[in-house]
């Protein structure tokens, strides 16, 4: 038999039947009043998600497209500070440095961010700062509220990659002061890759660089979000796969859904010390352990490919290796979107047995069990 | 009852339901040997639809994403010629514009492409052409090999725009000596919007800007590709849509495929032209009409608002107006995709009745079964 697949990776994730069947419903015409009522309806939902009551353009493209949109739309500003302590904080200052000129603050992956190093980039002359709040290469939490105030104090623009958080994990971009914030569909929101969906304050307009790409000048998104349209083209399916995601986020409420999200990489996490292996991320008062996805160190005696291989080839569950200089040393889980108990305890168990075949380790599921409990 | 929606306008267009159910598989990892396998398929059958043996990469946006890959990526060029007889012409020179000295050699909406005035700008120092192939805002199909002829002899790079031609009228890229060709999914290839193609030849990389965007910077395409694989999240549903869509046009075969849109859009150029209706587009030996959409001009008597609104609610049927200056003076119905003489004859014959309330026109269905009896 072949086996369905189970992705258990920090996204794409796992699509519930219900947003896979919105999928195959036949088009719309995009500028038609269908169209824009779905629409309407997204944006009103995505305005929930980021916390905000700004304006949220959606776009069709990757998460990266979104960021893109983002970092040129708004690179109107002197200096661009990037934090960096991850694979998408280092795409952030490769975007940045396209537009304008950019201050890179590099941390070692998986070590938290020092605000002291943050400053004295930002003390240079920065009028922006962007950061990721959720690093999956890392599964590090990078507390938004800490690093918006200390940019705030420089009066600095601030662009938040939202991407892994939002929809998964609290994100109050009005109540903490986020300029621009973006989020990718694949992730939290729990609907195929495709879209992301940008959110941007008034203030960001002062910044705005007429010189960003045609596809992703922000300014035309602008202008056809006030018809509840699309510049160019929408991808139609995926946008009745976020209506129907919203519809869920909606049903389980916003609040229940981070609780979950928690609660599974607690789980994840509590499993793992418990089994006697070794979380990745080194987290201080700044950066956390993410609430999205969790990364363990790969224990002597197993190689990543028979690690995640026979996973693949048994049963079916994708989870992530490491990424760059990180591969063959961790592995990672995610837990976001529409997941509950049933897939978090089947990914652990079907890892134990795996890592069991190769190493000494520590049956450990029940300690997931007692926190999946509080679910 | 509420009726299903039949679009027939150029894109997107009407999807078949074997696509749809393809859409509505569950995600598979992006970086698996299950995802290149459908992405090595997707590229293989793309190569077949473009006439060529370049490389081909799909990039997850909508077409203008794709034109903008093709045009930034190489932009290394002094200066570009751009034709722009219609919207989506204009629409080159604004994305060239951005990235390197452009020239737009204009012409009326509806009006044909003279050679003569393209050259004078070529020899004005151009080293790029970029053209539309089927400008779907007029229904005028640009003849490709005489205005490749034309550019090569001025050893020029060409760039064509076959967003509305490819895989549903004759694309032959190498023969003609195209260098970049771009596509869209939502058009000929029948599957929903959000994908776009680009075939790219050696020559081209001569001109290769690395001062593009990011995400549509077409040489990161080029390092995944030989792994079958793309530099960020590929919108994978699109992909499996692209999957089936590529084995049907296989077992209709190519060639058939394009006959058959030739017919489709001969039986509605010659029902109205039975009917007493008027062809926007004014062809010459350059500019000829288009095999995949049809523009007519909207009879005295009747508004926009009033043909396509009663064609709406009381069919379902939705058929495009007039873009920009050309906004309630003509509609413009496509034949594109998966769609056959059942759509086309229900589409023409919903017109019908919707015109003969208010126009005095001539019953002419018969005229389009004689064209359709040759499919």
């Amino acid at each position: 038999m072949e086996i369905e697949d189970l992705l258990m990776i920090p996204g794409p994730v796992h699509v519930h039947g219900r947003i896979l069947r919105a999928m195959a419903k036949q088009m719309v015409g995009h500028r038609g009043k269908k169209f824009s009522e779905i629409m309407e309806y997204c944006v009103n939902g995505m305005k929930k998600v980021f916390g905000t009551t700004n304006d949220v353009y959606l776009i069709s493209g990757s998460g990266t497209a979104g960021l893109e949109a983002a970092i040129s739309s708004f690179s109107g500003v002197k200096r661009i500070t990037c934090i960096d302590n991850g694979k998408f904080g280092d795409r952030l200052g490769k975007i940045a440095s396209r537009y304008t000129q950019t201050d890179v603050v590099r941390f070692e992956w998986g070590k938290p961010v020092l605000l002291e190093e943050v400053e004295k980039s930002l003390a240079e002359g920065s009028e922006a700062l962007a950061f990721v709040h959720n690093e999956t290469s890392t599964a590090m939490l990078n507390l938004a509220e800490k690093i918006v105030k200390l940019a705030k104090e420089y009066d600095c623009l601030v662009i938040m990659d939202a991407i892994t958080s939002a929809g998964g994990d609290t994100v109050k971009m009005d109540e903490w002061g986020v300029d621009v914030a973006i989020t990718g569909s694949q992730k939290c929101l729990g609907i195929p890759p495709g879209l992301s969906a940008v959110a941007v304050s008034d203030k960001a307009w002062d910044y705005y660089n007429e010189k960003c790409p045609f596809y992703l000048d922000l300014a035309a998104y602008r202008k056809k979000a006030k018809d509840n349209q699309t510049p160019y083209t929408p991808a139609v399916s995926l946008f009745f796969a976020l209506e129907e995601s919203l519809k869920i986020i909606e049903e389980e409420g916003l609040e229940n859904r981070i609780r979950r999200h928690r609660i599974l990489s607690r789980a994840v996490r509590t499993w793992a010390e418990e089994a006697g292996l070794e979380l990745f991320p080194e987290p201080n008062d700044v950066s956390v352990y993410s609430n999205t996805v969790t990364a363990i160190k790969i224990p002597e005696g197993i190689k990543d490919s028979e690690l995640r291989g026979t996973l693949l080839k048994e049963y079916g569950i994708t989870i992530s290796g490491g990424q760059e200089h990180l591969k063959g040393k961790i592995f990672r889980i995610g837990t976001m979107g529409n997941v509950g108990k049933r897939e978090v305890v089947a990914t652990l168990a079907a890892i134990e047995d795996v890592l069991s075949r190769h190493v000494n380790i520590k049956p450990a599921l029940h300690s997931a069990f007692d926190v999946l409990r509080e679910l």
